[in-house]
């Protein structure tokens, strides 16, 4: 039995020696490396926390003491400490989740994997313990990249306001967010790091001060007044200590018994604390560390030995198909620039950053941020390319619309990893941006189907410098192109059957084949259809409600929420121009998704062709028959509840 | 002809002796009065920033320097200075925005008036700058309220990463938001506030320290490494200048020369400097001044010798009634707490706080924090009320999505100003919120339709403890009880007309007597109508479908969006039970709403009695006849398109 497996939970930590916490170390580094090899997920982050969180756990008596972990990607080591080891299906349906989650542990607090949360969820569990009056400490762990988020900025501003409020705050500082952290910021972070300590200057300097003369005094005791300002020449922990936060750093982040002593120090003060711990991302895994852009920051299936990829390539990505068209675009547009929120490569604009440097910015973990300053941009006379995955849009929702939309501003954002993102869990997936974005006056939304749709489409966002566009597309590899068999006003037709077709399907950019599918079980049914791809979802096509008429009825399809999306957009559309065709709607129903694949995810949901078919005949023999078709289910996000008829009409 | 006359541009300011600007100074501040005293508006912030902007246009060459205004309300001086001198329709229809506005004038940039924009925009628009090699400064001003947000920080950080691009901060530090600011920043710019000069100490320092030897030098030149240190100690500018801004004062915000002189010296720094000015709410206002809870941020309209409020008052407000009732709860329950957003009176929480200061918080200009917070307290064991203005929680809409809902907490949030709200413009409209919240998992909304009905939801809300819940209400006195004559499942009947009625009219909320009324004018032309109400309007109350089916069309109303509001939910579950009766929506169409009374902005976007009655009747006409009704116009918000009629069927 190794020493890991020996451990239950975190108070088996406790006894053991400083030799047998090295090899504690060694053994999970050793454990995470098999594992995550096997399954894919979030290497380098873990193997920079090992010995944080072994201290963590030593000091700290969680769950009474809450330990919140921010962007929960890095708690893995704390899983493996609190009596979670079985990674075999992690990510995977029915298997641990890539973050922390409530139903896996009592140690675990906060399942999204937004960046910059943790510190505003600490100021809410501190203030709720003093009203409560209860005892306990209250910890969170974050990354130097998340402080650059605004949430973080808010946080510090609150917590540092109460100073008989105990909190504790361990800066995890490995210099990257995904990609190196950028800003003001994180120059201050690397003077911290690269400062003398101040007590050894205090010694050396009191002893020559205090033999110094000066009128009325010493230069030592004149300067006693001056001291936290001489301890930021040396140690400038300045901008933390101003804000009212003590300072503790920096520690080696490596060295358990150094962050232990820090902890305990932290502990025993009773107010806000900054732990500043230096940390390396990537730690003991020679292949991460040698993986300059992102230190294995997450991994697909790998060798565990030579860390080489192992699962086939399944062609190209829809984010490298974008990341080679803008470099193209910005060959023919000097004013094309572009921004990342922390996520330069990712998002498909590294060979962009590559073709011009001065014309890209990465701003940080702050999508407010690359946000409004793309407003700004714009107003200046440039047509910025906002890059970012769809759920962290939601960041920015609030810029979209006052800032870009309410000024007009020509910017474009291109969401990756749009609809269902699957392994990630919840907080991954893109799932509301057709539906959220819906209320923002003059934006122009694109759901392109296939690589060339993405091709041509951004070109079309780009081209727009008056308003702001949007082009969302998919996380996995692109798929075969689709082509159009006829247009409709700006619909592309897919499938067009001969007379008077039953059914139009209406496809949201990669629905494209599942509605062409069900259109094939539909006409296997005797069943007549028409599927369109809108490619602009948003506004509606004023092509769509005239042909919709010619039909007995619309199903829209979309990856996205069935609340108020594409579906809710069309029957607006059709509603307003007095068509009354009955349409259906199919899509991610209201809840939160659990990770697993996404083909798992979306026939847990039922949007696939069989469902989406069933469907819709189900709807249209119930018209026919004007009774209840035999047992719906909650197929394509229906709720299943039993059909009531309409009531009969008389002319 | 005054010298306020005579100024048409910022030019004509330049030739202007320091007796003449002194002049100016009080004119202005006799026209603010005086005008908006007349037409009610912010008075108190821009009394404070009167010298300060005079000194920013003789510096400044706008609108070639680019001078960005944050939260737009503070832009009246601007306004005056830039050739709108015309206040007397400020606010109102076809008059003055509140706010800057493109239209206007191209002196002005940012219209809209959420906080903490300015950094961001202006680090957009010195990014275009360099881009294109403009020359031009880039001046943001901003208030020490709006530093607590996020964006702000976003913002520095990135400002202050480019160390080669000049941008030059405001801080118009007037130790206020509307309430006082909170939080470790505001002590730190009180500590800046409060030091003496640096530069006076540096003076008398080095004459001293160069004197006195030391091992291998002098004091003055070992310090020279720790010069900055130094200067923390006597004016701590630490953490702007730990982040690599320069920093500039604090300067007397009402001495021009002061300002003027501290602007010239950024203007000379070629790199990103802030320049802290301290300045008066509501200086030379003797009333304004006296008036403690906000040195009269807004005002009504009023006696411009006494200050006193002359509107008579038109009954209690919403506010008021959710003020009250939460007093109560709070009494009933020790666990019920309240944050605010640097609101506290504004949204009603002060009779709260007075009763329990201990279980009350106002996080700063800073909703994102204000509900992950909320989610940390309600992990804690607490029920927070989040309360803020409608078009505010845009601002935190991930936190809502990602830390409440999917962490299921029991956070209540209350949205005053939901709806059109009018003079404020197009920015401060809470028309968003039911149909972007349409898509979080779990989220109960209840909209209610007078106070006794607020008070009832608010107490179901708050009496829910395991999932969010929102209550939405709007800016105008509360009206008279509408009774209800019957429910039906969740829903109140308002009106039930005998037999089998025509129409089903689905109130949200304050829209009650607007669907009474057009109930009234349909039966008129002899079409019988049901007006339920639905109290809860997300979910969909499942007695809905079956009610409907029994209905000839149903019409849902709403003071929002109409794209993806309660009218898609309805829609939608109408679908989902294969009821397809035909529906029509009737909302906010999908534009920005100008600023004019609330009265005005419904008119205009027919969203009245007489504009829902013919919609109705011209779609039941067109049903019945099978072809276009008579000229359908662009009411209750509809595109009108020309109708097309629907497809015959043959069953």
């Amino acid at each position: 039995m190794t020493i890991l497996e020996s451990i239950r939970g975190p108070r088996d930590l406790k006894a053991l020696s400083e030799a047998e916490l090295g090899e504690l170390s060694d053994e999970i580094r050793e454990f995470l490396v098999h594992a995550v090899a096997r399954t894919g997920g979030h290497l380098g982050p873990n193997l920079g926390v090992v010995e944080l969180s072994v201290a963590l756990h030593r000091v700290f008596e969680s769950p009474v003491d809450r330990i919140v972990w921010d962007t929960g990607h890095q708690s893995y080591v704390h899983k493996l400490l609190t009596g979670r080891q079985d990674f075999s299906k992690l990510r995977g349906k029915g298997g641990l989740s890539g973050y922390p989650s409530r139903e896996e542990s009592a140690h675990d607090i906060v399942e999204n994997s937004h960046a910059s949360t943790a510190l505003g969820w600490a100021d809410g569990l501190a203030k709720a313990r003093q009203v409560r009056g209860e005892e306990g400490c209250v910890v969170a762990v974050i990354g130097d990249g998340a402080l650059t988020g605004g949430m973080a900025w808010e946080a510090l501003n609150n917590i540092a306001a109460a100073r008989d409020r105990p909190l504790i705050i361990v800066v995890n500082d490995n210099e990257r967010s995904y990609a190196p952290t950028i800003g003001g910021l994180a120059d201050h972070l690397a003077t911290l790091r690269t400062t003398d300590g101040y007590e050894r200057f205090l010694a050396w300097g009191k002893e020559v001060l205090l033999r110094t003369p000066l009128v009325g005094g010493t230069v030592y005791e004149s300067l006693h007044g001056a001291k936290k300002g001489f301890k930021d020449a040396f140690a400038p922990q300045g901008m933390f200590e101003d804000l009212g936060l003590k300072y503790v750093g920096p520690i080696d982040g490596h060295d358990i018994g150094a962050v232990e002593s820090a902890l305990r120090r932290a502990k025993r003060f009773h107010g806000p604390v900054l732990v500043h711990c230096r940390t390396e991302k990537g730690r003991g895994c020679e292949p991460a560390l040698a993986h300059e852009e992102d230190h294995f920051h997450t991994v697909g299936v790998m060798d565990p030995l030579t860390c080489e990829p192992l699962a086939p390539s399944a062609g190209p990505s829809w984010t490298s198909v974008f990341g080679d068209e803008i470099v193209r675009i910005g060959e023919e547009r000097a004013d094309v620039v572009a921004i990342t929120a922390a996520m330069l490569h990712p998002v498909g604009l590294g060979r962009f950053a590559e073709r011009f440097p001065d014309r890209v910015w990465d701003v940080g973990i702050a999508e407010q941020h690359a946000v409004v300053s793309a407003a700004g941009l714009a107003t200046g006379g440039l047509h910025p390319v906002v890059a970012v995955y769809a759920t962290f849009l939601n960041r920015a929702f609030d810029q979209l619309l006052m800032d870009v939309a309410l000024h007009r501003c020509g910017v474009t954002f291109v969401l990756d990893r749009a609809g269902v993102t699957g392994v990630d869990g919840p907080s991954h997936n893109g799932v509301w941006d057709l539906s959220v974005l819906q209320v923002v006056p003059g934006l122009r939304i694109a759901a392109p189907r296939d690589a060339d749709q993405l091709r041509a489409q951004l070109r079309e966002a780009v081209a727009c410098d008056d308003a702001p566009t949007l082009v969302r597309f998919p996380k996995e590899s692109v798929g075969p192109s689709v082509p159009a068999v006829d247009r409709v006003g700006g619909l592309d037709v897919l499938r067009g059957d001969d007379g008077e077709p039953d059914v139009l399907l209406v496809a949201v950019g990669v629905m494209a084949p599942v509605c062409l599918q069900a259109a094939d079980l539909l006409g296997a049914r005797g069943l007549t259809c028409t599927v369109v791809d809108p490619r602009w979802v948003k506004p509606v096509d004023p092509a769509l409600a005239p042909l919709a008429a010619r039909h007995r009825i619309v199903a829209v399809v979309e990856d996205n929420s069935r609340a108020a999306g594409v579906g809710a957009a069309v029957e607006l559309a059709l509603r307003d121009a007095d068509v009354d065709v009955p349409v259906r709607r199919f899509g991610i129903p209201e809840q939160f998704l659990a990770h697993a694949k996404r083909g798992e995810v979306l026939a847990d949901i039922g949007l696939t062709p069989v469902e989406v078919a069933g469907r819709i005949s189900a709807s249209l023999a119930l018209g026919e028959a004007g009774d209840t078709p035999a047992g719906p289910r909650a197929n394509g996000g229906q709720d299943g509840r039993t059909a009531v008829p309409a009531k009969e009409r008389t002319p």
